[in-house]
């Protein structure tokens, strides 16, 4: 895995990765990895982040069941971003909507309003 | 705007900030902003970055003309990143693509290829 040692890590080891879907291009949500969540998800074929709350690893879905299955990582020009695609069971947000980006901000940024779309229940999913 | 209150910037007074392209919903750069950065990009409709390496506020586009109109502001629910769709001129990368993920990692994580469109010259924008 040389690529890795092209990515640039933060001052915590860190490295966010954006996670896309790969049906519709829908940003669904960010997360971040190590340089072994990174190792782990090429290898598994699964999203792993580190769970910067949690410190401990992360694989999406663990729970929930709605994993993020890998079918493309892209980095940046500055190579200290990552960009996921995935095909995403259920939802990304652990709130229950497909994305975590649900809310979008009015222009004179006064007030927002919900344009995700919610596809399950948390309190059923996370019981 | 009221709605920056909601937003949580990290220890360094600091928010990522994915730009995702209005068209075709293609993800093009992360940047970051400071709430200040934040204000003048709703207020202004131009995508308006902290530049960390610079330390100082960076109007995308304002040397190369590639700038970045918004379309819309949504944060994540955490409410510590943003999502900004915006209608782009020329390229989002400073190397030429029109976007920066222009890197695609193989599978096994040993090499990369190059999946973006190169649409300027950096030499000739920024000379």
């Amino acid at each position: 895995m040389q690529m890795l040692d092209e990515l640039k890590f933060d001052s915590n080891g860190l490295i966010p990765a954006i996670i896309q879907d790969y049906e519709n291009n829908d940003v669904l949500m960010m997360g971040y990895m190590n340089r072994e969540a990174v190792r782990r998800t090429l290898e598994s074929g699964r999203v792993t982040f580190w769970s910067r709350s949690r410190q401990k690893y992360w694989v999406k879905g663990e729970t929930s069941g709605h994993t993020q299955d890998v079918r493309s990582l892209a980095f940046d020009c500055d190579a200290d971003t990552l960009l996921i695609k995935v095909v995403q069971k259920g939802g990304a947000c652990h709130v229950g909507y497909r994305s975590c980006f649900f809310r979008e901000v009015s222009p004179n940024g006064n007030s927002a309003r919900i344009v995700g779309t919610k596809v399950f229940d948390p309190g059923a999913v996370y019981s």
